[in-house]
Protein backbone atom coordinates (compact mmCIF):
# COMPACT_ATOMS: atom_id res chain seq x y z
CA UNK A 1 0.00 0.00 0.00
CA UNK A 2 1.21 3.66 -0.47
CA UNK A 3 1.15 6.30 1.73
CA UNK A 4 1.93 10.16 1.04
CA UNK A 5 4.39 11.76 3.32
CA UNK A 6 3.92 15.79 3.50
CA UNK A 7 7.19 17.28 5.47
CA UNK A 8 6.89 20.09 7.64
CA UNK A 9 4.89 22.29 5.08
CA UNK A 10 4.50 24.52 8.49
CA UNK A 11 3.95 28.38 8.20
CA UNK A 12 6.96 28.80 10.67
CA UNK A 13 8.66 27.07 8.15
CA UNK A 14 7.97 29.70 5.54
CA UNK A 15 9.84 32.29 7.56
CA UNK A 16 12.64 31.69 5.25
CA UNK A 17 11.57 32.39 1.84
CA UNK A 18 11.41 28.74 -0.61
CA UNK A 19 11.48 28.78 -3.96
CA UNK A 20 8.11 28.37 -5.68
CA UNK A 21 5.73 28.19 -2.70
CA UNK A 22 2.51 28.17 -4.40
CA UNK A 23 3.42 26.41 -7.39
CA UNK A 24 5.12 23.70 -4.35
CA UNK A 25 1.65 23.55 -2.44
CA UNK A 26 -0.97 23.47 -5.65
CA UNK A 27 0.64 19.81 -6.64
CA UNK A 28 0.66 18.76 -3.36
CA UNK A 29 -2.77 19.81 -3.47
CA UNK A 30 -3.00 17.48 -6.33
CA UNK A 31 -1.10 14.19 -4.96
CA UNK A 32 -2.91 14.78 -1.94
CA UNK A 33 -6.11 15.00 -3.42
CA UNK A 34 -5.48 11.78 -5.24
CA UNK A 35 -4.55 9.71 -2.04
CA UNK A 36 -8.08 10.59 -0.64
CA UNK A 37 -9.86 9.47 -3.56
CA UNK A 38 -8.22 6.54 -3.46
CA UNK A 39 -8.46 5.94 0.09
CA UNK A 40 -4.66 6.28 0.79
CA UNK A 41 -3.32 7.73 3.74
CA UNK A 42 -1.68 11.02 3.78
CA UNK A 43 0.56 12.04 6.47
CA UNK A 44 1.19 15.33 7.51
CA UNK A 45 4.40 15.98 9.15
CA UNK A 46 5.05 18.65 11.86
CA UNK A 47 8.70 20.02 13.70
CA UNK A 48 8.00 20.61 17.12
CA UNK A 49 11.14 23.19 17.78
CA UNK A 50 11.19 23.79 20.81
CA UNK A 51 14.49 22.65 21.58
CA UNK A 52 15.85 25.05 18.49
CA UNK A 53 13.71 27.88 20.06
CA UNK A 54 10.65 28.22 17.25
CA UNK A 55 8.11 25.93 15.67
CA UNK A 56 6.54 26.20 19.17
CA UNK A 57 3.47 23.59 18.92
CA UNK A 58 0.31 25.24 19.63
CA UNK A 59 1.69 28.54 17.91
CA UNK A 60 0.77 29.79 14.58
CA UNK A 61 4.32 29.31 13.08
CA UNK A 62 3.48 24.85 13.85
CA UNK A 63 0.24 24.92 11.70
CA UNK A 64 0.43 23.43 8.44
CA UNK A 65 0.13 26.69 5.61
CA UNK A 66 -3.14 27.99 4.38
CA UNK A 67 -2.91 26.92 1.04
CA UNK A 68 -2.63 22.97 1.62
CA UNK A 69 -6.12 20.99 2.23
CA UNK A 70 -6.69 19.05 4.57
CA UNK A 71 -9.30 16.24 5.28
CA UNK A 72 -10.50 14.39 8.33
CA UNK A 73 -8.98 11.19 7.09
CA UNK A 74 -5.52 12.78 7.40
CA UNK A 75 -3.08 11.65 9.81
CA UNK A 76 -0.21 13.82 11.66
CA UNK A 77 3.11 12.97 13.07
CA UNK A 78 5.19 15.37 14.85
CA UNK A 79 8.80 15.06 15.38
CA UNK A 80 11.96 16.83 16.81
CA UNK A 81 14.95 15.77 14.24
CA UNK A 82 15.25 16.20 10.76
CA UNK A 83 13.94 12.68 9.93
CA UNK A 84 10.60 11.80 10.20
CA UNK A 85 11.20 8.60 11.63
CA UNK A 86 13.61 9.58 14.93
CA UNK A 87 11.25 8.93 18.14
CA UNK A 88 8.16 9.12 16.04
CA UNK A 89 5.28 6.79 15.74
CA UNK A 90 5.64 7.09 12.15
CA UNK A 91 7.18 3.59 11.26
CA UNK A 92 4.84 1.58 13.48
CA UNK A 93 1.70 3.41 12.11
CA UNK A 94 2.76 2.74 8.58
CA UNK A 95 3.73 -0.97 9.58
CA UNK A 96 -0.11 -1.44 11.12
CA UNK A 97 -1.91 -0.21 8.29
CA UNK A 98 0.77 -2.38 5.39
CA UNK A 99 2.02 0.62 3.82
CA UNK A 100 5.24 -0.41 2.21
CA UNK A 101 5.79 2.65 -0.51
CA UNK A 102 6.27 6.29 0.50
CA UNK A 103 5.37 9.00 -1.39
CA UNK A 104 7.76 12.00 -0.35
CA UNK A 105 7.34 15.80 -0.74
CA UNK A 106 7.46 18.64 1.46
CA UNK A 107 10.88 20.52 2.48
CA UNK A 108 13.58 21.36 3.39
CA UNK A 109 14.85 19.46 0.22
CA UNK A 110 18.36 19.25 1.64
CA UNK A 111 17.30 18.71 5.78
CA UNK A 112 14.18 16.84 6.17
CA UNK A 113 13.56 15.76 2.97
CA UNK A 114 16.77 14.21 2.59
CA UNK A 115 17.24 13.03 6.09
CA UNK A 116 13.61 11.41 6.38
CA UNK A 117 14.68 9.61 2.91
CA UNK A 118 17.81 8.04 3.93
CA UNK A 119 15.58 6.99 7.10
CA UNK A 120 12.58 5.15 4.88
CA UNK A 121 15.98 3.54 3.12
CA UNK A 122 17.31 2.22 6.36
CA UNK A 123 13.66 0.71 6.83
CA UNK A 124 13.33 -0.91 3.42
CA UNK A 125 10.59 1.14 1.93
CA UNK A 126 10.03 1.63 -1.81
CA UNK A 127 10.55 5.22 -2.30
CA UNK A 128 8.80 7.22 -4.65
CA UNK A 129 10.26 11.37 -4.52
CA UNK A 130 8.06 13.77 -6.06
CA UNK A 131 10.81 15.96 -7.81
CA UNK A 132 8.36 19.07 -8.45
CA UNK A 133 6.68 18.83 -4.65
CA UNK A 134 9.68 19.79 -2.32
CA UNK A 135 11.72 22.83 -1.76
CA UNK A 136 14.15 24.63 0.01
CA UNK A 137 15.71 28.10 0.78
CA UNK A 138 18.90 29.52 -0.91
CA UNK A 139 21.91 28.54 0.41
CA UNK A 140 25.36 29.12 0.73
CA UNK A 141 26.96 29.14 -2.43
CA UNK A 142 24.08 27.60 -4.20
CA UNK A 143 20.46 28.78 -4.85
CA UNK A 144 17.77 26.60 -4.04
CA UNK A 145 17.27 25.76 -7.28
CA UNK A 146 20.76 24.14 -7.73
CA UNK A 147 20.06 22.41 -4.32
CA UNK A 148 16.71 20.74 -5.40
CA UNK A 149 18.28 19.60 -8.89
CA UNK A 150 21.29 18.29 -6.62
CA UNK A 151 19.00 16.31 -4.38
CA UNK A 152 17.25 14.80 -7.18
CA UNK A 153 19.80 13.99 -9.15
CA UNK A 154 21.29 12.01 -5.78
CA UNK A 155 18.25 10.33 -5.14
CA UNK A 156 17.86 8.57 -7.95
CA UNK A 157 22.06 7.59 -7.64
CA UNK A 158 21.22 5.98 -4.28
CA UNK A 159 21.83 2.58 -3.52
CA UNK A 160 18.58 1.04 -2.79
CA UNK A 161 18.03 -1.14 0.22
CA UNK A 162 15.25 -3.76 -0.06
CA UNK A 163 13.14 -1.31 -1.61
CA UNK A 164 13.12 1.01 -5.18
CA UNK A 165 13.93 4.46 -5.36
CA UNK A 166 12.17 6.37 -7.87
CA UNK A 167 12.02 10.06 -8.69
CA UNK A 168 9.18 11.45 -10.31
CA UNK A 169 7.17 14.43 -11.21
CA UNK A 170 3.92 14.90 -10.04
CA UNK A 171 2.42 13.94 -13.48
CA UNK A 172 4.18 10.16 -13.30
CA UNK A 173 3.22 9.94 -9.55
CA UNK A 174 -0.32 10.46 -10.71
CA UNK A 175 0.28 7.89 -12.71
CA UNK A 176 1.44 5.62 -10.04
CA UNK A 177 -1.23 6.02 -7.55
CA UNK B 1 35.11 6.59 23.52
CA UNK B 2 36.07 7.92 20.23
CA UNK B 3 36.12 5.56 17.11
CA UNK B 4 37.58 6.61 14.16
CA UNK B 5 34.93 5.57 10.91
CA UNK B 6 36.85 5.65 7.46
CA UNK B 7 34.49 4.97 4.45
CA UNK B 8 34.48 3.38 1.11
CA UNK B 9 38.50 4.43 0.55
CA UNK B 10 38.65 1.43 -2.27
CA UNK B 11 40.42 1.34 -5.37
CA UNK B 12 37.39 0.80 -7.29
CA UNK B 13 36.08 4.02 -5.81
CA UNK B 14 38.38 5.93 -7.40
CA UNK B 15 37.83 4.87 -11.11
CA UNK B 16 36.24 7.92 -10.60
CA UNK B 17 38.35 10.69 -10.06
CA UNK B 18 38.21 12.47 -6.86
CA UNK B 19 39.02 15.77 -5.43
CA UNK B 20 42.38 15.58 -3.68
CA UNK B 21 42.94 11.95 -3.48
CA UNK B 22 46.64 12.00 -1.94
CA UNK B 23 45.68 14.71 0.25
CA UNK B 24 42.34 13.47 1.81
CA UNK B 25 44.48 10.15 2.19
CA UNK B 26 47.44 11.86 3.95
CA UNK B 27 45.11 13.70 6.39
CA UNK B 28 43.31 10.64 7.17
CA UNK B 29 46.54 8.66 7.87
CA UNK B 30 47.65 11.94 10.49
CA UNK B 31 43.78 11.25 12.38
CA UNK B 32 43.94 7.07 12.08
CA UNK B 33 47.69 7.05 13.35
CA UNK B 34 46.57 9.41 16.39
CA UNK B 35 43.55 7.03 17.20
CA UNK B 36 46.21 4.62 17.31
CA UNK B 37 48.32 5.78 19.45
CA UNK B 38 45.18 6.39 22.06
CA UNK B 39 44.12 2.92 21.75
CA UNK B 40 41.41 4.09 19.92
CA UNK B 41 39.27 1.78 17.63
CA UNK B 42 39.75 2.54 13.71
CA UNK B 43 36.96 0.97 11.88
CA UNK B 44 38.03 0.59 7.47
CA UNK B 45 34.32 0.19 6.23
CA UNK B 46 34.24 -0.76 2.42
CA UNK B 47 31.25 -1.51 -0.03
CA UNK B 48 30.72 -4.41 -1.55
CA UNK B 49 28.88 -3.72 -4.91
CA UNK B 50 27.95 -6.79 -6.20
CA UNK B 51 24.36 -5.68 -6.44
CA UNK B 52 25.63 -3.06 -8.89
CA UNK B 53 28.16 -4.91 -10.62
CA UNK B 54 31.50 -3.37 -9.28
CA UNK B 55 33.68 -3.56 -6.43
CA UNK B 56 33.15 -7.25 -5.67
CA UNK B 57 34.84 -9.27 -2.70
CA UNK B 58 38.33 -10.61 -3.13
CA UNK B 59 39.00 -8.07 -6.19
CA UNK B 60 41.56 -5.54 -6.09
CA UNK B 61 39.05 -2.87 -6.54
CA UNK B 62 37.51 -3.77 -3.24
CA UNK B 63 40.71 -3.22 -1.81
CA UNK B 64 41.69 -0.06 0.69
CA UNK B 65 44.15 2.11 -1.12
CA UNK B 66 47.37 1.58 -1.00
CA UNK B 67 48.42 5.25 0.63
CA UNK B 68 45.89 4.38 3.82
CA UNK B 69 48.06 3.42 6.43
CA UNK B 70 46.20 -0.11 7.85
CA UNK B 71 47.35 -1.56 11.09
CA UNK B 72 46.58 -5.22 12.70
CA UNK B 73 43.97 -3.30 15.40
CA UNK B 74 42.34 -2.15 12.78
CA UNK B 75 38.85 -3.46 12.43
CA UNK B 76 36.82 -3.93 9.13
CA UNK B 77 33.15 -3.97 7.86
CA UNK B 78 31.64 -4.48 4.37
CA UNK B 79 28.40 -2.76 3.75
CA UNK B 80 26.25 -3.19 0.68
CA UNK B 81 24.19 0.11 0.89
CA UNK B 82 25.12 3.82 1.40
CA UNK B 83 24.92 4.00 5.30
CA UNK B 84 27.30 1.72 7.13
CA UNK B 85 25.16 1.04 9.62
CA UNK B 86 22.66 -1.04 7.04
CA UNK B 87 22.62 -4.74 7.73
CA UNK B 88 26.36 -4.16 9.31
CA UNK B 89 27.85 -5.16 12.57
CA UNK B 90 29.04 -1.31 12.87
CA UNK B 91 26.57 -0.79 15.85
CA UNK B 92 26.72 -3.50 17.79
CA UNK B 93 30.50 -3.53 17.50
CA UNK B 94 30.46 0.09 18.37
CA UNK B 95 28.31 -0.96 21.15
CA UNK B 96 30.66 -3.43 22.49
CA UNK B 97 33.38 -1.08 23.12
CA UNK B 98 31.46 1.53 24.65
CA UNK B 99 31.92 4.22 21.88
CA UNK B 100 29.80 7.35 21.53
CA UNK B 101 31.21 9.32 19.35
CA UNK B 102 32.09 8.98 15.45
CA UNK B 103 35.27 10.45 13.90
CA UNK B 104 33.69 10.85 10.23
CA UNK B 105 35.92 10.89 7.13
CA UNK B 106 36.43 9.42 3.53
CA UNK B 107 34.03 9.09 0.44
CA UNK B 108 31.85 9.83 -0.94
CA UNK B 109 30.55 13.17 0.59
CA UNK B 110 27.34 12.99 -0.72
CA UNK B 111 26.53 9.26 -1.10
CA UNK B 112 28.13 7.10 2.17
CA UNK B 113 29.33 9.63 3.88
CA UNK B 114 25.81 12.00 3.99
CA UNK B 115 23.98 8.31 4.33
CA UNK B 116 26.30 6.74 7.55
CA UNK B 117 25.98 10.57 8.87
CA UNK B 118 22.36 10.44 9.20
CA UNK B 119 21.69 6.80 10.24
CA UNK B 120 24.52 7.51 13.07
CA UNK B 121 22.00 10.73 14.10
CA UNK B 122 19.28 8.21 14.29
CA UNK B 123 21.43 6.33 16.66
CA UNK B 124 22.12 9.26 19.11
CA UNK B 125 26.03 8.89 18.14
CA UNK B 126 28.24 12.15 19.04
CA UNK B 127 29.03 13.31 15.28
CA UNK B 128 33.19 14.71 14.67
CA UNK B 129 32.85 15.04 11.12
CA UNK B 130 36.41 16.12 9.42
CA UNK B 131 35.96 18.81 6.53
CA UNK B 132 38.79 18.47 5.18
CA UNK B 133 39.18 14.17 5.21
CA UNK B 134 36.01 13.67 3.09
CA UNK B 135 36.19 14.16 -0.84
CA UNK B 136 33.57 13.08 -3.84
CA UNK B 137 33.36 13.18 -7.97
CA UNK B 138 32.43 16.14 -9.90
CA UNK B 139 28.81 16.41 -10.10
CA UNK B 140 26.06 17.21 -12.62
CA UNK B 141 25.81 21.35 -12.42
CA UNK B 142 28.49 21.20 -9.36
CA UNK B 143 32.07 20.82 -8.71
CA UNK B 144 33.16 18.21 -5.91
CA UNK B 145 34.58 21.51 -4.50
CA UNK B 146 31.41 22.86 -4.04
CA UNK B 147 29.50 19.35 -2.86
CA UNK B 148 31.85 19.52 -0.61
CA UNK B 149 31.88 22.74 0.79
CA UNK B 150 27.66 22.76 0.62
CA UNK B 151 27.99 19.15 2.69
CA UNK B 152 30.28 20.66 6.08
CA UNK B 153 27.53 23.72 5.59
CA UNK B 154 24.63 21.05 5.72
CA UNK B 155 26.25 18.84 8.45
CA UNK B 156 26.70 22.04 10.36
CA UNK B 157 23.53 23.04 10.41
CA UNK B 158 21.28 19.59 10.95
CA UNK B 159 19.31 18.92 14.02
CA UNK B 160 20.89 17.20 16.68
CA UNK B 161 19.39 14.02 18.08
CA UNK B 162 20.63 13.26 21.51
CA UNK B 163 24.47 13.20 20.63
CA UNK B 164 26.22 16.44 19.38
CA UNK B 165 27.18 17.43 15.87
CA UNK B 166 30.72 19.15 15.01
CA UNK B 167 31.95 19.44 11.55
CA UNK B 168 36.15 20.70 11.76
CA UNK B 169 39.10 20.37 9.83
CA UNK B 170 41.66 17.64 10.72
CA UNK B 171 43.96 19.98 12.85
CA UNK B 172 40.92 20.45 15.41
CA UNK B 173 40.15 17.05 15.20
CA UNK B 174 43.41 16.09 16.51
CA UNK B 175 43.00 18.30 19.51
CA UNK B 176 40.04 16.56 20.13
CA UNK B 177 41.36 12.88 20.84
Amino acid sequence: MDALIIIDMQNGCFATPRLDREGTAERINEISARFRERGLPVFFIRHDGTKENYLFPESKDFAVIDELVRAPSDRFVVKTANSAFYETSLDAELRFLGVSRLFICGLATDFCVNATIHSALMKDYDLAILSDCHTTADRPGLDAKAVIDFHNWLWSELTPTRGAIRVMPLRDALDLV
